[in-house]
């Protein structure tokens, strides 16, 4: 029970491109904080140039009096750890908590940004208790796409807080371990004030199927494919790569890695002991060759369609080791992410041209989701017996799915917090409520660029992107006011001037014109006299508007 | 039985961005031919500025013997209508064949490109049958997503070619008329030479539900709705404004209409009687305040989350008459079109902002395909048991989808022809077989241009979308060689360059170094190294890379 004099209990959601709550979670209590993921969002596709999306933290810099004691990890995926390096920059020495695969992953990042050396990465593994600040951490399995996955059951003086992390209930999982439903009960029985819980999934009906599906399809594909096989997934998903390895060895099948990131993964997974596939089940890419076609699998990256990774440039015959051939057996075993289905689809349909037969869901069940649906959702709630509900990780439309699935449970009403981004959730004896609002944003990353673009800037791109610009350099005789030898006309992304010789005349003759009327204007004047009437002119004979720019140089 | 006199019949699919065999299809016997449908297709996201795209038919205009003696339309689609102007345009007086609703939306585009008083549009009701050139075209109902469809089955000397159209069998369809069933058992008796069947949910296993179902989902939404209702959909889906209205008249709710284009569908079809609500449900958009908001149903376009639609306007509270109130219900009965999913998911998140409740798939089923799944494309094999099979309408991976389902009907390998647009399928006594390719790719209209958007435009507008440019005007003593006041900098879609002094200072730097090192460089030379050098320093300093311009005045 809480005593009279204990601090507020704050819970602040960060970050987020439609997703809420997701990559980043701030738990105060009084000056005491502690974080839980920093991950990155990846840009829409009218974004342009945006390369990722990091959470603007810029309320926890700005909160010079809170003392950050640790950032815990739920698990590796790159919208849970992506921008480590980010927070870490701006929060020297913060220790790290993960799990052994997932501080692997986040490693990795903070060597390249030389922040490994500055940072302590604290291992656990599931089930340990963690002693962060004025906070008891009770760690937890959790079943997703990636191994050494958990939720948290966050200790507070007004009652345990459970955070289920990207999670799903799989009661066959391919490594054995289900998400810990003892535990779950345990906080249940001991009273869990409120329940953060996953809504990915929330318009789903029914119950995600077990990733033991995906083996039977596996086998079915390589008991038929007599070519290559080739399976592309991402490069993260270790738990499929251990699937693989057991359909290949059934088949005789060796396995050879296509992309730099999966291979690294795979050699860490290895390390570690979570990868189980025998070591001389793998070969080196360049010795396919010495093996007949059908003894032959490979894990390629790229399944999203991403034009630099294996599968796009073999469906564009652009890798350098591997190329497409009749008879090969491709499949995605991958979930396509909202944005990318025009690459995805076109890919695939570009390996078919290449002769390949290509295998992806709904063809056949060659991946299932890694997230709960709304019967486990239920079952969760159902399992923890909160007081109150927070929906996190979904867009707004499945927060309030997931409400809908809290409310038939039983929850009430004004117990049941949606709230976007920014929004603090503060408790104390009198209970919880929505407190005041801060900035949960997000900011781009382009180039080395970290917050330097923002909506003008996308705009002018937007613009760019639609309809190019024009540059018009006039030489004028400051004496006679006639243009001489000119005009010099650049355009990009307009039309071809080249091939455009009468919009090249209209072009002068409007130039003539605007000279003409000059009427002793400034050059300034003037100049924009020649802006708008070019503009007017281009769109009148072609009904596009690029952006224009003159200089009008006079001698 | 065909003579032995009788030329070739050619079988041309062209056009097309992705889909094959979908918006415009060419049927050539000897020097006779006549076309099934000119459609447009729209751009996918990477195609920036594009409006839409019409067929590449410069294979047609190039064949100055061939005399095309009309154009035959299987409904009114955009995809199957949309390119009607150009072609027109293209082969002056040509006429047209449609049924009524079909020829009510092709009057609209002739009339708007003023070229309605030069075609003759002959109207025809499925079942009749067409003389048209050489051949007798009998034409046969068929289910879809827009009423007044047909596919049809195209006499040659060869045999009967059976063209599905867009087709799914509903066996309740909600104006009460099934696909011909027993026309396509008719032409099987006959003898069917060739099926071109709709592929477009080729890789989707089972049967697509009835319209009917629909109506169900709706039902349910109607009865616990308090506030108004919209239903957002396609604004030719003419059979889901009969359910709305069925539904709408059993809850006592009037319809107002938001969205010219649907306006303007829902007067033609109620004046073409293929609309059967009563008048007297419909009232003006302006009269919606007048009744009690739980007797209220409002049709709205944008259920693809276009910007400039209703829905899209409504979600971020642009609408003139209109706007979102917490309480009001929102169905979108709609599919998503790949490549919209971004779009549409952002709109019912703003809708949710707004507090109205929103219902989609797969909440609930308030929408179902108008095409085939796998078990209806088997059954339209068994029914018309062709010689040779040719899927249509889809993407490569869809007809070969398609293609193992008529091998599995029976089919054998070498008599089912996949092929791309542009491929001729070449038919005489001997059999048939794919002969030589002809240009059958597709041609974009950007404003009022057509075909003058190459892909070096399009690559063009990619870099600007990414990176934006720079422009550098420099000022150059003639006499000293140094730069006087300047320089001026123009950059779009790259940085603020206000925020920016330390990249400002770095470029009067560069510039300065290159004036330094001229060493009596010509003008453009040196304006060719000034280029260079900023781009250079440019990456440098930002990981970014705008397109640089450099424009040197010597005074």
């Amino acid at each position: 029970m809480a005593k009279s004099s204990s601090p507020k209990l704050r819970i602040v959601p960060l970050g987020g491109l439609g997703e809420i709550g997701k990559n980043m979670t701030v738990f105060e209590l009084g000056n005491d904080a502690i974080i839980v993921d920093t991950g990155i969002m990846f840009p829409a596709n009218d974004m342009f140039g945006v390369d990722y999306i990091i959470p603007d933290f810029s309320y926890l810099t700005g909160r010079k009096d809170l003392k950050i004691h640790g950032i815990l990890y739920t698990h590796g995926h790159e919208d849970h750890v992506g921008a480590t390096q980010h927070v870490v920059q701006a929060f020297p020495g913060v220790p790290i908590y993960a799990t052994p695969l997932t501080a692997g992953l986040i490693e990795v990042k903070l060597k390249d940004a030389q922040l490994h050396k500055s940072t302590k990465i604290h291992t656990f593994r599931a089930g340990d208790v963690l002693k962060v600040g004025p906070f008891v951490v009770e760690s937890y399995h959790v079943c997703h796409s990636i191994p050494d996955c958990v939720g948290f059951g966050i200790n507070t003086p007004y009652g345990i807080i459970v955070h289920s992390g990207d999670y799903k209930f799989d009661n066959t999982p391919v490594d054995g371990k289900r998400t810990d439903y003892a535990k779950l009960a345990e906080f249940s029985r001991r009273g869990v004030l409120m329940l953060m819980g996953d809504s990915t999934n929330a318009d789903s009906p029914g119950w995600t199927p077990s990733e033991s599906v995906v083996e039977g399809a596996f086998d079915s594909v390589f008991r038929q494919a007599k070519g290559r096989i080739m399976v592309a997934t991402f490069a993260s998903l270790i738990s499929r790569f251990n699937q693989v390895g057991v359909v290949a060895e059934r088949y005789g099948r060796k396995i050879a890695v296509a992309g730099t990131s999966m291979a690294k993964n795979i050699e860490m997974s290895r390390e570690l002991g979570i990868l189980k596939v025998p070591d001389d089940m793998f070969m080196d890419l360049s010795r396919i060759g010495h093996y007949p076609v059908g003894k032959v699998v490979i894990l390629v990256t790229g399944a999203q369609g991403e034009p630099s990774a294996v599968l796009a440039r073999l469906s564009t015959g652009r890798h350098r080791q591997l190329d497409v051939q009749p008879g090969d057996t491709i499949i995605l075993s991958s979930h396509t992410i909202p944005g990318n289905e025009e690459s995805v689809n076109r890919t695939i349909n570009r390996l078919f041209q290449r002769g390949a037969d290509v295998i992806y869901d709904p063809i056949a069940q060659v991946h299932v989701s890694g997230h709960a649906r709304q019967e486990e959702m239920k079952l969760l709630i159902g399992l923890t017996n909160p007081q109150y509900f927070m929906p996190i990780h979904g867009e707004l439309r499945h927060l309030r799915a997931h409400a809908k699935l809290a409310l038939q449970s039983g929850i009430a009403y004004d117990k049941v917090f949606v709230v976007e981004n920014g929004f603090v959730i503060e408790i104390d004896k009198n209970g919880a409520r929505v407190a005041e609002r801060v900035p949960g944003s997000y900011v781009f990353v382009d180039g080395s660029g970290v917050g330097d673009i923002g909506k003008a800037v996308i705009r002018d791109r937007e613009v760019l992107a639609r309809d190019g610009f024009m540059m018009v350099v006039v030489n004028v005789d400051s004496k006679s006011g006639e243009m001489i030898d000119g005009p010099e006309i650049v355009s990009r992304g307009f039309v071809y001037l080249r091939d455009s010789n009468e919009l090249l005349d209209t072009i002068k003759g409007t130039i003539h014109d605007v000279l003409l009327s000059r009427n002793g204007d400034s050059p300034a004047r003037l100049r924009e006299k020649l802006q708008e009437s070019l503009g007017r002119v281009l769109y009148n004979e072609t009904k596009r508007r690029p952006m224009v720019f003159t200089v009008i140089n006079e001698r």
